[in-house]
C-alpha cells in the first residue's frame, strides 16, 4: 500500500455506513463501501490520488466517455482468511490487462502505483467490508473514464481512474442453460474484444435479453464472420469438457485474457487434467453432445468463478448434457477458491496479502 | 416545439454568456450555449423534459454508463437563413436511428414529443447562437446515457436523454489522405456498427492515431472479416466515384445509415448522376487508381458535410487521386448546402422551420 500519506490526501467518513448493511441478503453490485479512490489525469500525467467518501461526482454534459466510449475496467476480489487477513488474487494481472485495454482505447496507462498501491490502501480503509467464510468477497471495481470535455471524435485529454468497492455473497445464479449466437456477436476481428471496454457489453444486452425471452440465461458467442467457432460465454470465458479433455478458446483479440479463465488452465495442468487451448467448432460440439462425450460447459469469471452450465441451444435444438458425478467445472472450482480464500496452499504465488 | 410551459419546465440564465464567444475562431464541439435539454426516464417511463443552464451534474461512480457503455448519441445542425429564420435539416432521421440505435443498446425509445418537440425549443430558445452566413452553424448533440448504478453487466432501469448545442464554422479538415484498414475494424457482424453508439468511437482512436503517426488524417474501414470490402471512412459514410458513377456501401449491421450518405444519393439521382448502392472492393479501388477511372473519393457526414480525400495508402503503396474540374463531391455540397440554408429550393421537404 501507499508508503506514507503525502503520497495520497485521504478524507475518511465521519460516520462509516456499514451498520446499515444486510451482509446476509447482498444483491451483487449495488452496495458500495464507505470510500472511493479518485485519480485524475490531465496535462499528460496522472495527479496525485485521493480517497474520500464514496459520492456522486460532478461531470460535463460533454464529457468524451457519454459520447465516445472511452472507459474500461477491471472486476477483482478481495477475500479474508480464518485470521482476518484479507488478500487479492493475482492483481498483477488486472493491472497489466488493464494497460492492454487504456492502450486499446487510446487512454493514458496508469502505475502500479497508483493502481496496486491505490487499490491496497483503499482496501486495507474497509477490510470490516470483507466478510470471513467462503463465497463472501469484497468486489473490486478498477475503472477509468474520459473526462475531458467537448463533441468531436478524438481522444480526450483528461481522465478519471476509479476504485470502488462492493461487498459480494457467493454469486449464484441458478440453472444456466445457453443459446449459441448465430446471427448477433461480440466481438469483431482488429476491434476491441480483447479489451474491457464499457463499449463491450452494452453491444451484448439487446441479443442477452432476446435469448433471455427464449428461457436461455446467456448466449456462447461464436465468430462473427462464419458463426462457426465457439467463443465466449455471456461475460465470460467458457470451456468445454469432451470426454476427460478440457476446451477454451485462445486468447485473440476477440477472447478476453480472463484471469480466472488462465487460472484454471494452470491449476488443470497442476492436476493433471488435460487442456488444450483451441477454438472448439459449433458442430464439434454437437457431434459430442449427440454422441455423449461431451460432458461439461462451463463459464469462467471473476464474479462467478465457475459457472456450470446445464445445455445450450442451436438451430432450435435442445441438447440437454449429462449429469456429472465428476465434474471438473466444480473440482477446479474447489481448488481455485481454496487458493483465494488461504484453506489451500497457493504453490503459484497468486495470492497478495494487504 | 412545445405547446405551453406546463410540457417542459424551462431556468433560463440570468446571464448570457455568447458576449464572450468569438463566433469567427471556433473549434468543433469546443463552446456551448446557455441552455440544455434534460429528460431523465425512470420507473418504466419518461419524465417531464426540463430546459436548464448548461452546467455540469452529479453522476453515481457505479452508473452503468461508465461500466456497461450504454450510450448513444446523434449529430444534427441547425442553418439561419436570409431571412432570420432557423432550420433544421430532416430530423425525423436523426429521431428514427436514435430510436434504432435505442433497441441495439437495450435502452428505452423516446418520443417525437421529447426529441423533435423539444430541440426546437431549446434552439428557438438560443437562436441567437445560429450565425447567419453558409458554413455558420449550430451543431446539435442529442444524447442518452445510462445513470442507473450498480457494477453488474445488465441493462439499466434509469436513463438520462440530454440535448446540448454548440455553435460551428464550416468544418475543414485540410488536405486528407486515407490508409485502407487492413488489420483494425470498426464494426462486427452482428455487431453494433449501425447503431450511433458512444463504444464504436472509441474502437477508433487507436488505430486511428498509428493512421496519424504515418501522415494520414482518415482511415478507410474495410470488413472484419476479410479486409476486402471498403466500408466507412473515419467516422463518415464514403464514396467512390469511377469514371461518372459513384459507389457507396449499402447500409448494413456494419455500415451507418448516415443522413448525409442518404441525402447526397437521392441528391444524385435527381441531378442524373450515376449512383449505385454496393460494396466496393480494395482490389477494384486499386485497379481503378491505376488506369485512372477512379476520379474522387470523399466521406460525408453531418459534421463536415463532405469531406473530400485526396489520395490512399493500401499495402504501403499511396495512390494519388487526379485533380478534378468537374468534382461530384463539391457539386453534391453545394447542392445540398444550398437547401440547407434555403438559399436554394427544398423540392424533396428536407427542411423544418423552428
Amino acid at each position: 500500500m501507499l508508503k506514507n500519506s503525502s503520497e495520497i490526501d485521504i478524507t475518511r467518513v465521519t460516520q462509516s455506513k456499514i451498520k446499515d448493511v444486510d451482509f446476509e441478503n447482498l444483491t451483487f453490485g449495488n452496495v458500495f463501501t464507505d470510500h472511493m479512490l479518485i485519480c485524475d489525469y490531465k496535462e499528460g500525467k496522472w495527479q496525485k490520488p485521493i480517497i474520500k467518501p464514496y459520492e456522486p461526482f460532478l461531470i460535463d454534459p460533454s464529457a468524451k466517455v457519454f459520447h465516445y466510449g472511452q472507459a474500461i475496467f477491471e472486476g477483482m476480489k478481495a477475500y479474508k482468511d480464518e485470521n482476518d487477513d484479507v488478500w487479492l488474487f493475482r492483481p498483477d494481472q488486472n493491472l497489466d490487462r488493464f494497460n492492454k485495454s487504456a492502450i486499446r482505447l487510446a487512454m493514458p496507462e496508469i502505475s502500479e502505483h497508483i493502481f496496486i498501491d491505490g487499490l491496497k490502501t483503499l482496501v486495507d480503509m474497509e477490510r470490516d467490508w470483507v466478510k470471513k467464510g467462503l463465497g463472501n468477497t469484497l468486489y473490486i471495481r478498477p475503472f477509468m473514464i474520459a473526462i475531458g470535455s467537448g463533441v468531436i471524435a478524438q481522444p480526450s485529454t483528461q481522465y478519471r481512474f476509479m476504485i470502488i468497492l462492493s461487498p459480494a455473497r457467493s454469486y449464484y445464479s441458478g440453472e444456466v442453460k445457453v443459446t449459441i449466437a448465430e446471427h448477433f456477436s461480440r466481438a469483431a476481428n482488429g476491434g476491441i474484444g480483447a479489451a474491457k471496454a464499457a463499449g463491450n457489453y452494452s453491444a451484448q444486452f439487446y441479443p442477452q435479453k432476446l435469448a433471455q425471452e427464449q428461457g436461455f440465461q446467456q448466449i456462447i458467442w461464436t465468430d462473427d464472420a462464419t458463426h462457426t467457432k465457439l467463443e465466449e460465454a455471456g461475460t465470460m470465458n467458457v470451456f468445454f469438457r469432451i470426454n476427460d479433455t478440457i476446451y477454451t478458446a485462445p486468447v485473440s483479440e476477440r477472447i478476453l485474457d480472463g484471469v480466472t479463465r488462465k487460472s484454471l488452465i494452470e491449476l488443470a495442468k497442476r492436476e493433471g487434467i488435460k487442456v488444450e487451448e483451441r477454438s472448439v467448432l459449433v458442430d464439434e460440439l454437437v457431434v459430442a453432445a449427440k454422441d455423449g462425450s461431451l460432458k461439461e460447459i462451463f463459464g469462467a469469471g471473476t464474479a462467478a468463478v465457475v459457472s456450470p452450465i446445464v445445455g445450450f441451444q442451436y438451430k432450435e435444438t435442445y441438447y440437454e448434457l449429462p449429469k456429472t458425478e465428476d465434474s471438473i467445472a466444480l473440482q477446479l472450482k474447489d481448488k481455485l477458491t481454496k487458493i483465494q480464500y488461504k484453506l489451500a496452499e497457493d504453490t503459484f504465488g497468486w495470492t497478495v496479502k494487504i
